[in-house]
């Protein structure tokens, strides 16, 4: 059976990229901030960057500030990643950036809504409600799920750098919160289909969990607008097989002169540091 | 200025309530799994247990499941509160129960889809990743945050419950993670408008919660369906002046014979362990 994993690591194969385009319409990078406004900004960026795109990840909060026009965009936006891939021969994968986190029937509202309704391949979790929270996302053996773990923002720290306290026998003895929360993921991931948010702006924990979680996808956010750098990060996060990471790029892209450009050089950079760091 | 907690406050004192109506169209519940059928359960809802709500909780995720449609019909319900407000003379607040938790412009997107596009008074967010991702919703001052703190489910504890390091000077030291996210929410509520997400299934962690935040409006979603009692809760929960929780009941006043009776009578029950804890 296709796992989620499975699905990528073919997507990484045959386009030999990492990158991850981000699709982000910030209102004020549009010329109005309207949904047919995101509706343009996003197919444009796709119709570029797809050749060079081992995944697309559009963030949900870019749509829902439109309310129902802005689903409707998303929903077609999806759509349009499937042309592309129709096009190209190769099924890019959607992770829809949505850092949902609910319960019960409605972590199942969510599932459904990501997974069959806008025809996502994974989605982004937070993991503050636990492992049932998870599950109705990874019920779905082919989709798969990203569970934000360190992340690139200033504040990360407040939570998920918290020291935890050593207590005899417990699982989560003496490390510190998203530490233990890259312990669950590895737990977790019996399906091969859990990965997890490690912000590329802090190589430390990038290192941190690649040692925690030495097989797991970590989807790397915060390279470039938010000062990322990519050298550091790549040699800090990449598996031993030199893949097992998603460089997530929006502005760095979108904001281009010409984004087909800067999605192939960034695509090149980092086969170029996955050569160097092997060699 | 009117705060969200100073409109919710005279709210609860025009209709003696602290019940909070959760408008939560499970698919199972509806004659068909469609947006219609979806916009005919909450508009009855609402219309019949108006009088007895000190606000209403629609849960996002019950709207995704239908895409763009389901966002009209959850802007629509939210209209038709304000529709109800206006014939009972009593604006009655929505909080929208969509569990967000993101960084920057997506944080600043989600804050004006919630609050600008949909027109609801307040959100439920994760704590998880910090203070800058709740910032964009606090800034909206006349609107209202409920911070997950110890939710109702099983798995609840997997991250909330656990033990922090004891690091002397740290303000963390030696508290659960819950109840760490207590003490941020207490000193981040300099506007009035920060209050905490606490199962009514704990009464142990509402009793700690009161006690580390004795100021905060608590949100205690679990009475009935999922097993937390009334009486219990209110009593490790409700602040000395008798107020300061909101009950969140869904299933057992949609699925009642008669919602109108069964909301009024747990808004009675309410009043009456409010009294009885009084004197």
């Amino acid at each position: 059976m296709e796992t989620f994993f499975s699905f990528l690591a073919k997507r990484v194969d045959d386009c030999s990229s990492l990158l991850c385009v981000g699709l982000d319409p910030h209102p004020s990078d549009l010329p109005a901030p309207t949904a047919d406004a995101a509706r343009t900004f996003c197919l444009r960026l796709i119709e570029a960057t797809a050749p060079y795109a081992a995944a697309f990840k559009p963030n949900a909060a870019f749509f829902e500030i439109y309310g129902p026009e802005g689903w409707a965009v998303l929903k077609e936006v999806i759509a349009a990643i499937r042309g592309q891939s129709d096009r190209l021969g190769s099924m890019i994968p959607v992770i829809l950036d949505a850092k949902r986190g609910d319960i019960a029937s409605s972590a199942d509202g969510y599932a459904r809504s990501a997974f069959e309704t806008l025809g996502a391949h994974a989605i982004t979790l937070s993991p503050y409600l636990g492992r049932d929270s998870i599950d109705p996302f990874l019920a779905y053996k082919e989709k798969g799920v990203f569970l934000l773990c360190k992340t690139s923002n200033s504040s990360a720290g407040d939570l998920q750098d918290l020291k935890l306290a050593t207590i005899p026998g417990s699982p989560a003895a003496a490390l510190r919160l998203y530490e233990y929360v890259a312990q669950l993921a590895q737990t977790w991931n019996t399906g091969n289909n859990l990965g997890l948010v490690v912000g590329a702006t802090q190589p430390e924990s990038l290192a941190r969990v690649r040692s925690i979680a030495p097989d797991l996808w970590i989807l790397a956010p915060g390279v470039g607008a938010q000062g990322g750098d990519l050298v550091t990060a790549l040699h800090a996060g990449l598996r031993r097989d030199g893949k097992g990471m998603l460089i997530p790029v929006a502005r760095g892209i979108s904001r281009a002169e010409n984004p087909a450009k800067a999605a192939a050089e960034l695509r090149d950079d980092i086969i170029n540091i996955q050569y160097n760091r092997k060699h």
